[in-house]
């Protein structure tokens, strides 16, 4: 396992600096930053560390680019759009029953008449379709027995192989053996928690989570600990800590890179203490990394498993958010768990489908994956940007926006009182999809919060749908 | 539901008179019996219902057909290789630990050097590949989109309504809304597993029984008691009514079309029986049907589901051992069940693959299936036939072989002394690959049993590879 006790990102540090001279009023909003090749001079690093450093800013709201002219002081973006609030959450385990609206949320995804921004998927043309249709069709061709056997656990050896190969940009240094793979990233998070956990065992979660990682944990008996979660710093680590000494915790599920739903990535100095922490107290960390490949800086983030020594990251993804949600092609590097994980996949459901397998290994291999990341993240970057700009826009004062680092999805704070599940139901009955917040938690936080998905080509209906939501929530108020 | 009390059908109860007459001496071994315009008109029948009666009698041994000249009775098929034993089994609730040979079973079945008669799989010929592949390109051709979304449950809407369409043929009623679309078989067992027992909960299951329930029921801490079960007539109702009583039973698991291992088809009577005693007692009852279309004498036997009159059958199955094993489809009508059944997929795998439900729902609706369906039937008839005549003929005295009425597994009752797992070792040392009986048990039962697959095509490798394993079997006593 490679593992780095990496410091902060050089580009991070100059960027840093810039922002405290913001701060302190040295540059002011309206003024030019250095070019990036004064930049550049000044602090003795390449162009490339410079521009890396100018779009740290940018995402963080310091800085915006004008077209042919170079980047410029924003007003503080703080004072624009406000980020959700950090509220402290109890730390008690609690039990989750079946959440009733999820079956409903589905349903109203299920129908293609709906806007969809509670969708958990970017618009069809977004997926490298004429690509990944291509691939399949040479398949087929050459082997026309496919699907004629089934591929058992750890399942296709050359997507095992891709997988671990693109390992490497995220730290990590496991082997084709090490991969499982798995229906999607779904199955991966039911396999990591049977592995480690049993009935009536407790986890530690991200507040507000993943609903499919709350609703899985419970329809198996599980109960979750929602630690406080800061929006743009990750898990409050000293209370994971309380947690785990007060109760007998048995996992630890956290997304570190592009958050859903809110939308951060994490220091790599944030990742080691979380890796080591869990590995001291001997509590399993799953990790989510179904958006990490999604970085609006284009940088792909360390995982937290390129931290773990001892074999105790599970790390569960899937190419679902990137590049065919419809091929439920997911996996599972589940570290001292392997055997056990292999053996679950084949209880689960025997084996992965063989055909999009066989088509995401070529993708992965003949090299289209880089180049359409490359346009994928600008196209989402610029989606969420103007669906962030439209709900402060649209919606009322005192809604506060997350400012995510990378995915597809905006955290969305409406004002206090504001119930979002009434939202949620008056934005269906006008064909508009979202996610009320409610969902994100297992004790009934986040009932004024809902989720935007932003991966949706931008049009004028969708304006329009957000246009409409800020007038429903005027009207609520 | 649609259910019908039926009786014997006519060309039973002629075949059974017939029968009879053997047994009294009044045909004998190599007699020829009258040709099926005479029976037609000695019994009043047509001609079909008489070939019906023929093949009922040939599947079990009766007659054997001769080409240009008609069929003959035969030695009395049990004299010659007789059927494994009725054991009673111990009905106490037993947990289930990971079976260690399964994982082995496994990895041994991915190479593909050896011999797969452990394989639950036929000959990728026997698939209707090219039939497929046409479908698939031009799905891929005209809706160049098709994987870009979540088909979230219950699943491709065409693919549901083929599914009711056909289940008409098995005596069901059920619409198109009751089907949800499943990963496989395996995930609809898991399932429904899940909808109807909590950990703890013990589960009926007959014995010796497809040991991926069995493990799946002990992956999720549920018990199992194994209900004596005869090799032609299916699970003894007394002795699951006893259980029932004794025990808090909540689900009972059967297959009652072409068995897994055993291969027998159980009568209408039978199923109304333990579908109504099921009901009686309300305990759910989960059909496996992944190999009922798949009757030797070309008859589509009725489902349990169709004597279910209060939805307590959940009815699992596949496409798997049909059409394609790799497209991973399969699903369940649960009944009572059916929400809770949707909200679980949602949470085990999100959706199913997209491409493969439209495949299959092509193949389903452009009348391909019944013209595929009567060509496999009747190879894999003359594999299971001659599978079973080399094993005769290569396996030391004292060998048992099932008489399997459709599927394409053998059961093989080995002389007492002789240890299946030893030889399942020995096996794949010569890199032929069979399924030690052990596993179709959670009490450590059939030790001297193993499972024979036969639906690969019958070729001097196999042939030798019998000839391998009797041999191993003779030192081995």
């Amino acid at each position: 396992m490679a593992a780095a006790a990496t410091s902060t990102p050089l580009y991070v540090r100059i960027a840093e600096t810039l922002a405290q001279q913001m701060a302190r009023g040295t540059l002011r909003p309206g003024d030019r930053v250095p070019s990036l090749r004064d930049l550049s001079r000044q602090q003795r690093v390449s162009i490339s560390t410079a521009l890396q450093a100018y779009l740290w800013l940018e995402t963080r709201g310091y800085l915006e680019a004008r077209p042919q002219s170079g980047f410029y002081v924003r007003a503080p973006f703080s004072s624009l759009i406000p980020e959700p609030q950090f509220e402290t959450a109890k730390t008690q385990p609690t039990p989750i029953g079946p959440e009733a609206v999820l079956t409903d949320v589905i349903h109203a995804l299920n129908n293609p008449d709906n806007v969809p921004f509670g969708a958990g998927s970017a618009s069809p043309e977004l997926y490298p379709n004429r690509r990944l249709n291509m691939i399949l069709r040479r398949i087929v061709h050459r082997q026309p027995h496919h699907s004629t056997r089934y591929d058992f656990p750890p399942g296709f050896e050359p997507l095992r192989r891709q997988i671990a190969r693109r390992a490497i940009a995220a730290g990590c240094g496991f082997s084709p053996r090490d991969v499982i793979v798995t229906c999607g990233a779904q199955e991966g998070i039911n396999l990591a928690l049977r592995a480690v956990a049993r009935p009536g065992d407790a986890i530690a979660v991200e507040s507000p989570t993943y609903f499919g990682v709350l609703q899985s944990a419970g329809s198996m008996g599980m109960k979750v600990i929602e630690i406080p979660t800061h929006p743009q710093d990750g898990i409050d680590l000293e209370q994971l800590e309380a947690a785990i000494r007060k109760h007998h915790v048995k996992a630890c599920v956290s997304m570190s890179n592009c958050h859903n739903p809110l939308g951060y990535v994490l220091s790599d100095k944030y990742k080691k203490s979380l890796a080591e922490l869990t590995a001291r107290w001997d509590v399993p960390l799953i990790e989510d990394e179904v958006y990490s490949d999604l970085t609006f800086n284009g940088v792909r983030p360390r995982s937290l498993k390129a931290f773990d020594r001892k074999g105790n990251v599970l790390v569960v993804s899937s190419f679902s958010k990137i590049l065919c949600p419809g091929y439920r092609v997911g996996w599972v590097v589940a570290g001292r768990f392997r055997a056990e994980i292999e053996r679950l996949k084949m209880l689960s459901s025997v084996a992965t489908p063989s055909l999009p397998q066989m088509v995401v290994a070529e993708f992965l291999e003949t090299g289209g994956y880089d180049r359409h990341l490359k346009k994928l993240r600008s196209t989402l970057r610029l989606q969420v940007e103007g669906v962030r700009q439209a709900i402060s826009k649209y919606f009322p004062q005192g809604t506060r926006i997350s400012r995510p680092a990378g995915g597809y999805m905006l955290w969305v704070e409406l004002p206090g009182r504001l119930n979002a599940l009434k939202l949620y139901r008056a934005a269906l009955a006008q064909h508009i999809t979202i996610i009320p917040g409610t969902i994100f938690s297992a004790s009934g936080r986040y009932r004024n919060y809902i989720r935007i998905n932003c991966g949706h080509r931008w049009s004028d209906a969708h304006d329009r749908a957000l246009l409409t939501l800020g007038r429903l929530c005027e009207k609520m108020l």
